[in-house]
């Protein structure tokens, strides 16, 4: 399964009985979402464990890797495709030490300096932000445009921009190199997430192209 | 490092500075713990890893295994002996295939079929109880000694009890063929965890020879 970061959707179940949750996902990668993780924190492992063993039925439909937020061991159980890891979370050279080079691994980076230790410590992608404020994560750090840009320059890896982003939110990312665009809410919480994903992608295309 | 579940000491961290957390562990230690095990369940998983490896660098030192509690992924990180699992953590034989044969693998049973099932999975010990009850887990189910007799009976593997238990309390657990018993409070709480340990460990082998 290839890596592809145009459309990463990141999801949230809060508030989704399980049903309505998974029809969610499985709409988002109908609209075509290239990479998708799971994010539980209030979830046991036995249940974390279980919710990724069917989201990751459906990603494998669609051929989209399954990336698991900050557990290890449930990405390990469950045999998705990777982890992602914050700043919280294992240090990213542990988890390629455990995992070995075959698994995808991403990190969270809010500063050059971050981005800069999470590639050479092995990370093959990195989420940066956030570019707006997020109902999602209230506590979080804004990361400046400037400061992405000067990410993008200083690390190889694909770079994708994360945080409050919807389809009339991406303007300011024109003409920053990344890769692609994280989003949580604009798939999940929309009326049909099938119909979001989809003009997102648009939308990311346009600026991805310049 | 041979494992032995004559005296396993349970932390718990809440309420204590990191200093005096890693002192009340060492004096547990001193006073003759035969087994421990790293409990956390409010940090985050950095945090975790990095309260591991201090405790791991304090059980090294007495010749004590350290197990982790739930998190394996932490437990891999941290490069120690071996791993709990409740009912709600990741299941036994996938843990066992993750880990392989070297590692712990302890898990917790409140009934024989529970403890059946964990046995057939690869579990090397058992925890079974709440004995009493417990100010640490407060919605514990309480496990009868007679279950605990019969679990003992059921499976070939040592078996603890666990839940409430201190040096006055062990005496109902006479005649059951029980390979140690498991303490918190007892310990964790005592004025001196030193000599707390060590009356524990003069009670127990007390219950425990006949």
């Amino acid at each position: 399964m290839t890596m592809d970061t145009t459309l990463y959707f990141i999801t949230d179940s809060t508030g989704y009985e399980k049903e309505e949750f998974l029809n969610r996902v499985e709409a988002a990668l109908r609209g075509g979402v290239t990479l998708v993780q799971l994010r539980e924190k209030e979830r046991t492992t036995r249940e974390y464990l279980e919710l990724a063993r069917e989201v990751h039925k459906l990603t494998k439909k669609y051929n989209v890797p399954l990336i698991i937020d900050d557990r290890l061991d449930v990405a390990l159980a469950a045999g998705v495709e990777g982890v992602h890891l914050g700043q919280s979370d294992l240090p990213v050279d542990i988890a390629r030490k455990i995992l070995g080079k075959d698994w995808i691994i991403g990190a969270t980076a809010k500063t050059v300096e971050q981005a800069t230790e999470a590639y050479q410590q092995g990370a093959d992608y990195l989420g940066v932000g956030a570019i707006y404020p997020t109902t999602t994560k209230v506590k979080t750090i804004l990361t400046s445009t400037e400061t992405l840009a000067q990410i993008c320059k200083a690390v190889p890896i694909p770079v994708n921009a994360i945080g409050g982003l919807n389809k009339e939110r991406l303007d300011v990312l024109e003409g920053i190199p990344i890769a692609g665009v994280c989003a949580v809410s604009a798939i999940m919480k929309a009326p049909d997430p099938e119909i979001a994903a989809r003009e997102l992608m648009d939308a990311a295309k346009k600026i991805l192209k310049k």
